[in-house]
């Protein structure tokens, strides 16, 4: 079997830019498209700057390359499609769709036997009786499709503010879920070859600060039981999905029990650690996936950790001077709430890790501006 | 002090394409200075396609950019002056100046303080004698300048084979070493930033095969005593130097002591393990310090090996097929004795790196074609 030399990537930000520098070691060229003239992966391949319905562009862009990957979900469908029928999607499109709505996400994580909480689906005013029935009054209402990093949502304390909560969200389709009193958050990052074969990396904790990730953590603070677990049900969804590529599965652990929250079907945030911290990362293990060759060992020699820069980036030689710490900046300019930058940080010991992790918090916290 | 953004590199080689991958997340710009169209690293930066007598090209180049760096030695010596001029170069001109003189080199190692092996000068008939008595009948001639993976060199097992061997180099000035029946060929890779601190990688022991090095493996078999006068000597180099940048010191181990062959005053073929194996790679540091960055942690969590392939390349499936195996290819056409990629391998045990490295080294044995 011949491996794809050219991979076209649907998107160009920071994880497109991420995707890109992994691909050029491996002798794979990347050509990236996305309408942003500023698309961040724009250094590390050819960028082509056109609009998603652009029918021209698309089959041009399909023509160019061997296979087509995604580094954003909320790509349009019908361009999607298009593409699908010229050149080969890793991951498939059924990955893309059932992601993208919130309903089909959580039945189908139920059906491949991964825990979730009760939900329901509200489209009328009618559900809304049914779903505080099925759900009860503490939850979190969320639009069924084009939500992220906490936008489109509404949290609900009691039974009266289900109605108003989704007023406010515009009566789109929206899914209803049981609030999920967690202890922690954590995700488990995950890639499947395109002969079936699995690389799992170890369980992340995440910390989230106004709905964006703030700080990932590896490997989580849980037991062994939990930890299995969890990476048991993300190899559980790579493979009911025939999912080829990353993907994270977000989790709660709430009393010391799992409930899945949702997947990415992309290389995910909580695991930019593992460019320093695993011995393959995400990115390198995402692009190996979707040319056909064989993954790379998930695991990590020592302990790391990750944060965020949302809005602003502190000066490179502050973040550097930390010990084990490096800078990944994006080459995005800072907005509020805006991804900019991470910083990676390893330690050889748990203790080492805390210690300059929270060197590294401090830093980020003085830099941060959230929406 | 402000940070440099933009660095200009002097080559556009696999050297300038693996700093400019390792620039980027820095937030860094690299522009190459390359008069080859196909330079390799014109996929990790501008390429700046120009002759290095083009004063109009070089002094634009340098306009452009913040500070300039290099990634081979043999830039002329009036372009680099030229450029000097302009902007600061980093490493000095003094560390470029020096090794490209291996005279000038030897007898800098002995005045730092760096042991060397005898040698003496050549560049007339008159000198033949005086290096027989100094050095002896059994050595190495080789040009003082432009010598490089085994090119301009010439062995002597006895004294009549020095005239002779001078003849064939063409009487171009020379030294004549004595030959050191090594038991090794080690080498410490290390980094100096511009404010003086400095950071040194594990020793290496490497092998040539036809003059080219074929494999490294880090940590090298060398004693604890060994390993540190090595990493002692790379440091004295640094400091003695002024050197800011990354730098190699080869060195020979005889009769359980070291004797300096020569410096690479540059990112170095022996440290291309550091990429996965280390910390922070030796490209990283480079870029760190000519950025006038803190350096990065030069620890190795695991054991590590590289192995170059030369004038062929297996397929990229069945290098990664290899357990911590990852392939760096370097985009070049293949040609006999042509350094085309190199393939890194990592593991957690001695016995499991040389048994994977072993499976490595048959691959490259089976591809590599020599000059």
């Amino acid at each position: 079997m011949s491996t794809a030399k050219k991979i076209g990537v649907l998107g160009g930000g920071q994880l497109g830019q991420m995707l890109g520098l992994a691909a050029i070691p491996l002798g794979i060229e990347c050509v990236f498209y996305d309408p942003a003239p500023d698309a961040p992966a724009r250094v590390a391949g050819r960028h082509v700057c056109a609009a998603w319905n652009d029918r021209a562009a698309l089959a041009a862009f399909a023509e160019s390359i061997d296979a087509i990957t995604f580094e954003f979900e909320n790509v349009p469908t019908e361009s999607l499609a298009f593409l699908a029928g010229i050149k080969p999607v890793r991951p498939g499109v059924r990955s893309l769709e059932l992601t993208c709505d919130r309903i089909k996400e959580k039945e189908f994580l139920r059906s491949a036997g991964v825990p979730v909480q009760p939900f329901a689906a509200i489209a009328s005013d009618a559900d809304l009786d049914i779903a505080l029935a099925t759900v009860g009054p503490h939850g979190v209402l969320k639009t069924r499709t084009l939500g992220y990093d906490g936008k489109g949502q509404r949290v609900v304390r009691a039974a009266q503010e289900l109605a108003p909560a989704w007023n406010e969200l515009g009566r789109a389709p929206c899914i209803y879920e049981a609030f999920v009193p967690f202890d922690r958050e954590v995700s488990v990052v995950a890639t499947r070859a395109l002969d079936g074969t699995t690389a799992v990396y170890p369980v992340v904790e995440n910390l989230h600060t106004s709905g964006i990730l703030f700080r990932s953590i590896a490997p989580a603070r849980v037991g062994d039981a939990l930890s299995h677990a969890a990476m048991k049900h993300a190899r559980s969804v790579l493979e009911a999905l025939g999912h080829v590529g990353t993907l994270a599965l977000e989790m709660f652990v709430a009393d010391n029990t799992l409930v899945a929250n949702e997947i990415a079907p992309r290389v995910h945030n909580s695991g930019h650690w593992t460019i320093q911290g695993a011995r393959t990362s995400q990115f390198e293990n995402h692009m190996r996936a979707v040319a056909g060759l064989p993954l790379g060992d998930a695991g990590a020699p020592e302990f790391a950790a990750m944060v965020n820069l949302i809005g602003g980036v502190p000066e490179t030689a502050e973040i550097l001077a930390i010990p084990g710490a490096s800078a990944q900046l994006y080459g995005k300019s800072p907005r509020p709430g805006r991804k900019v930058a991470h910083i990676n940080v390893v330690a050889p010991t748990r203790d080492e890790l805390l210690e300059r992790l929270a060197r590294v918090e401090a830093l980020a916290r003085r830099a941060n501006r959230l929406a």
